[in-house]
């Protein structure tokens, strides 16, 4: 198929390196002529340009620049595209996205990736990053059956899963599983920083492993966790609010020494969260 | 010298292969005699016994026993001991074992070797367990400096790196970086279990490194975690009341939608962590 990728990051490079070795042939859009010849160089894309008319004849766009800019950049290019060309974008919150979008083209189908590395930009474009992870794609009921499944292939060409859920469903699951975490693991580096300095600095010294793993995604890109919070506020909020009503049960049960409980606890702990590492 | 290990599980096993590696006289003590042979077969212990009588001629002890076991072993022992003996623990919180044992053994220090693998029991036993991890002595003021002298010595031989400090102190540091990070991942799996089923099953599918890593320590043994809240409860407690106050902080914050805040904290967070990770 002929698919254009607006955004030569990360994401948009990486999947045009995949999709062009499956045999697609790849307009790539970026508004800088540097990263346009990097993407020529780098075997990300066929055909490179600056300009949103070079779109006139692609099947999909895969919209792959930060969120805030998504609205904006299908708002200018839809003018140069076919009628029948799919728009998907592949940023981490949906529901907002699909909103937004929806009404700007009646063949935009949200999506979203769920692979990452710690770097980003066109260099950071690798082959395979989205061997073996979830490619979720939420479409609403305006949109035509064929080009969700027409999306899949895609998802299907990049060694990816394709899931296909509500929008809301997403945005639920992903501040569980990514969103959460992040304010969590914010929480306590913060906390331990309002410890007396003597006591601080033997932490630092002493923390291995244990720390280090549940403190990582809270030291983690800054912009990253606030855009989490501001396109997923009402889910993140949400699943909050349950964590602190969870950690006020597990305060409680230290406070009133009830060990037996708080075994139970640890004990489900051990099996439930298996079920989350396949 | 001539040190006797009380119990041979994986931190007795391991501090007597690297102890008898750097020449010293190990005399292992177990219940069992099964444990006994494999501690001479494994090279743990010169001479392993059941009877405490076996430690008349040793000039340290480490008891090695699961923390509720330390103070009754002591006080079955000390009674075959010369009066000079120094008797250290390696339990992994101090101020209690402190509390309970000086009164049973003038020359008692408590102490915490930090390290540990998944595993336990002699059959985990290792060498080199110790090599660039921290070991914790917090002697009172009863105690002998040679003696703390004698002990920082046999760190240096196990290629650890001692630290002394006051018993509180050490409590509240491993709080902060051990037994706090357990509660609050805990927390996280427990309130992911609420919610309903589909959702929760695309969480499970969607969920890769971030829930991975912030998950890890609260899905991890649950004996463990209850004794860290049983013999820690007091500074424990103290970490999860200011770890609450901070998320109500996060929560209010991103209730109020204020980014700039947020974007600061999370800033903040990526400098900080980085004290905590040598």
């Amino acid at each position: 198929m002929k698919i254009g990728i607006v955004g030569l990051g990360l994401i948009g490079g990486s999947l045009g390196i995949d999709l062009r070795s499956q045999g697609h042939y790849i307009v790539g859009i970026s508004r800088q002529s540097s990263t346009c010849q990097t993407a020529l160089e780098k075997g990300i894309a066929d055909q490179a340009s600056m300009h949103f008319k070079a779109l006139g004849d692609v099947e999909i766009v895969i919209v792959c620049t930060p969120i805030p800019a998504i609205a904006p950049t299908i708002k200018q290019l839809v003018a140069h595209l076919s009628p029948n060309t799919i728009i998907t974008d592949v940023g981490s919150v949906k529901q907002p996205i699909v909103n937004e979008c929806s009404p700007l083209w009646s063949n935009f189908i949200g999506g979203h990736p769920m692979a990452g590395t710690a770097h980003s930009g066109i260099d950071a474009a690798i082959p395979n990053l989205f061997t073996g992870t979830a490619y979720v794609f939420t479409p609403t009921r305006e949109n035509k059956p064929e080009d969700v499944e027409t999306l899949k292939k895609i998802a299907l060409d990049l060694n990816a899963i394709p899931h296909v859920c509500d929008a809301q469903i997403h945005d639920r699951a992903v501040s569980w599983i990514s969103h959460l975490p992040v304010m969590v693991s914010a929480s306590l580096i913060k906390a331990c920083l309002q410890e007396e300095p003597d006591t601080l600095q033997l932490a630092q010294i002493l923390a291995s492993s244990g720390f280090r793993d549940t403190s990582r995604v809270g030291g983690g890109n800054p912009e990253l966790g606030v855009m989490m919070a501001k396109y997923n506020k009402k889910e993140l909020l949400r699943s909050l609010y349950y964590y602190r009503d969870n950690l006020d049960e597990i305060i409680g049960l230290i406070e009133e020494e009830k060990w037996q409980d708080l075994t139970k606890i640890l004990q489900n702990n051990g099996k439930a969260r298996s079920k989350f590492l396949n």
